[in-house]
């Protein structure tokens, strides 16, 4: 009998496909033997408890690849792993090693999971009218066949005009500054780095801080030193501290709202910083993606206004507060560095898809944006609210969480010894997600610590799921108490 | 009296921010001084035969960032170059060095030009009925919120699914292969050096190679090595002699179409290239995005579907057959390379833009790509062989080109002494753009060769543009054949 295959019916992978990659495995490996005879589809499906039609469209699959025959009246007998490559590259040598990035599965739930793991916005508040009609100008407009025409590396036109206009009416653009527009926030992140960093250079980073800041940073062989962030953002003493013991080519931070913690820097500390930026000769990367997301309290000036060099590169993008599938980012920053990212860009990816690109700008002519920015702002404001009063109220007694006034994200820090890691599994059975502190870690993770991505959730749902894992977190912490208390003294000796 | 600007109503930027760049420049520089008065904007518009608004829009800019100040009744003054960058940093010292790109200006010609400068489709035969249909299906569909909410590295997973099916009804998908969608195939080759490749290894391409290949890989660190690209592909017994030398981590090759010179490989070259590589234990990474233009002779079959190993990368895109403004292209090979390639991505810029996945996805499924593909097929005969006409009719006597049986390129080899780059400037004097072969070459420019681009232009204009370059080269030709006869013969010593 054939081994019984680890079906997973929460997966995205449908079940004919988890079925055919099972049997492409006995085959390959030589579990299952060339002209053996594979389990008759009713019988498999009984036996699985599977849809007989997902057995056969398994079976068919193989079928298709030659690695299985089916014989009229007969079965299905297994042809051999023929198809099946032979003695090629020892991949494992060649590909350079990966960085830890956050289990795919902790990001993509089933659908009934309450899930605050990814920092992004509400779906249902989507504006699809106001999309389709801003998209259907473009589709009926002159510009039509050249927004589907190849491009420029620098960004569709009208829009980078666009975000200059605006830019420099918001006092961001400098006049030796320019703007090019790229594929999200994460992508000028890369082009910075492609433009400026050597191997060996050493950056200034937030702890915790985004993994899309940290794997980046560390696949081009950059060497990271975490900055604490506090309530009022990035520790500037210990920023200070830094600076006078090493040299740091740059320094990628997020004043408002930061990923994980949702802090807000204070004016007096991003002064602070790009005074000790400007004295240390390094590249300032401000990340607002954001920044646009303040729904209580005053508006700080960002650094990119507060530096009198002009030297800063300020990235924003329109994901957080519309669209994140759409992938529309730019940067701001001094005409020799956005030059030179323009070139990368352009053997990154010749330049971004151009169709979101003119959607997005009629989008924001049409003061269509400026309507969906009112409506986001008074969801995040009652959804922050939500996520601040369940933690209040559900969260063991020792728990402390930040007290973000805008963003996407708040960051717990449940009291010992609970291990927010350890006890995901236990809230994903209890269909609840999170994204646990060790993936926002540069020095020391801290393993009471987990982000809460409360924008993407409705209040009602939000309050359901902070109650949940408030009760798996006092439970725990109780069992661990009190398993404590039982454990015999250690002898005096 | 200020210098004079030097204005280009051609360019893509409007004159009255050329206008302000001048000032800016100017005031920057300490050519105009704090305090000095401006030209008024009605004797500057009449000097530079201007319009007046043109010249009040460049002066608002420039009082907007600061740097004049309007008097009413007294004109504008510099108010000095207090917002432009003070003791900033070096960046000439901080970015990595630039690599040669062609000249923006060669590959945007003012749009009466007739340009052979650009490997792209021509954007009169763009179905853009049959798009709008697509696309409107889309943003009416149920999936339309989840298109415009964050995805996944791999791409849009529907879209993905259809060229998984596809490729394997091909036979270019194998069982141990996967397939990731890229932000055009310029992308995809992005992602493979990151994956593979260290400083210092060592690459193979052809000679002469797309500048976004050659590019690429310099960028990297890597060390590039041509072989000579002839009628029938690569040339099989000098990449041989290459192997024999050094130890190579890659090959990066278009057997079909190549660009620029438009060769195919034959079936012979493509089996031994395959048994060289494997050999020589080389990751292969197949440009294939041209092979679907075809436009006579029989079609053959991929390194990818001759490799017995599995081993090999095939990429392709949608640009060169539809939209390149949409940038949608896809890797289809091994598993483990694949998914370090989703990695890579997932840092690059997480995921491409979904608006357009989806959209090409109702695109294929309606059966409209087939009948635009139909379409551009036969425009694309007709104008390849209005191209070979006209070479073989204008170019002047000992000229040589390639004769491709598809694609979009064609490479011609001018008689000596003739120069491709200095008849470029000439070329666009008179209406016509190239370009030369100085940006596809590796190891030793041929200073007469050039590549025709021909897909993107109608055949009326290929014929008046191929007949105008004759003229250019025919002349030039004459000119220093004359020049060379009446110089007096050397002594003989």
């Amino acid at each position: 009998m054939i081994p019984k295959p680890q079906l997973d019916p929460q997966s995205e992978v449908p079940l004919y496909q988890q079925l055919h990659r099972h049997f492409t495995g006995l085959i390959q490996s030589g579990s299952l033997k060339r002209g053996e005879r594979l389990p008759p589809t009713r019988e498999l499906a009984g036996l699985l408890g599977l849809n007989r039609t997902t057995v056969s469209a398994a079976y068919e699959l193989l079928e298709a690849e030659g690695l299985i025959t089916g014989q009229v009246g007969r079965g299905s007998f297994v042809t051999g792993r023929d198809a099946a490559p032979v003695a090629g590259l020892n991949w494992e040598a060649i590909l350079e090693a990966s960085h830890v990035t956050p289990a795919q599965s902790a990001l993509k739930p089933g659908a009934d999971t309450i899930s605050f793991a990814v920092s992004r916005p509400c779906e249902e508040l989507f504006p699809l009218e106001d999309f389709r009609a801003s998209c259907e100008e473009v589709m009926a407009g002159p510009d039509f066949a050249s927004v589907l025409q190849l491009g420029s590396p620098g960004g569709y036109e009208p829009l980078r005009q666009y975000l200059i206009e605006g830019s420099r009416r918001e006092g961001v653009l400098r006049p030796g500054d320019d703007v090019m527009i790229t594929t999200g926030c994460q992508q000028a992140l890369d082009l910075v780095r492609r433009v400026v960093m050597q191997p060996g250079d050493k950056v200034l980073v937030e702890e915790p801080v985004y993994p899309g800041v940290k794997n980046l940073f560390l696949e081009s062989g950059a060497e990271l030193t975490g900055i604490a962030v506090q309530a009022n953002g990035m520790d500037v003493a210990q920023l200070e501290r830094a600076l006078a013991k090493a040299r740091f080519k740059a320094l990628v931070l997020t004043p408002n709202f930061q990923n994980p913690t949702g802090a807000t820097m204070d004016r007096e500390g991003r002064e602070a910083i790009l005074r000790l930026a400007h004295n240390a000769g390094m590249v300032v990367i401000e990340n607002d993606i954001y920044g646009q997301l303040r729904y209580e309290g005053e508006a700080l000036p960002t650094l990119k206004q507060l530096d009198s060099t002009g030297d800063s590169l300020l990235l924003r993008s329109i994901s957080k507060i519309s669209f994140p599938g759409l992938r529309v980012g730019w940067g701001i920053g001094p005409r020799p560095l956005i030059a030179r990212m323009m070139e990368a860009k352009q053997l990154s990816d010749l330049h971004s898809d151009q169709l979101s690109q003119a959607t997005l700008l009629h989008f924001a002519l049409s003061g269509r944006i400026e309507t969906h920015l009112a409506r986001i702002l008074e969801a995040g404001a009652s959804r922050l609210k939500a996520a601040l009063t369940a933690c209040e109220r559900y969260l063991p007694a020792g728990s402390r969480f930040t007290r973000p006034q805008g963003g996407m994200n708040l960051w717990v820090r449940l009291p010992e010894p609970l291990d927010a890691s350890e006890l995901l599994g236990r809230a994903h059975r209890e269909g609840v997600s999170y994204l646990p502190g060790k993936y926002f870690a540069i020095h020391r993770a801290e393993p009471g610590s987990l982000r809460l991505s409360f924008a993407g959730v409705d209040p009602g749902r939000i309050e359901k799921g902070i109650e949940i894992l408030g009760e798996i977190f006092s439970t725990e912490l109780e069992r661990q108490r009190a398993s404590r208390d039982r454990e015999p003294a250690p002898a005096m000796v």
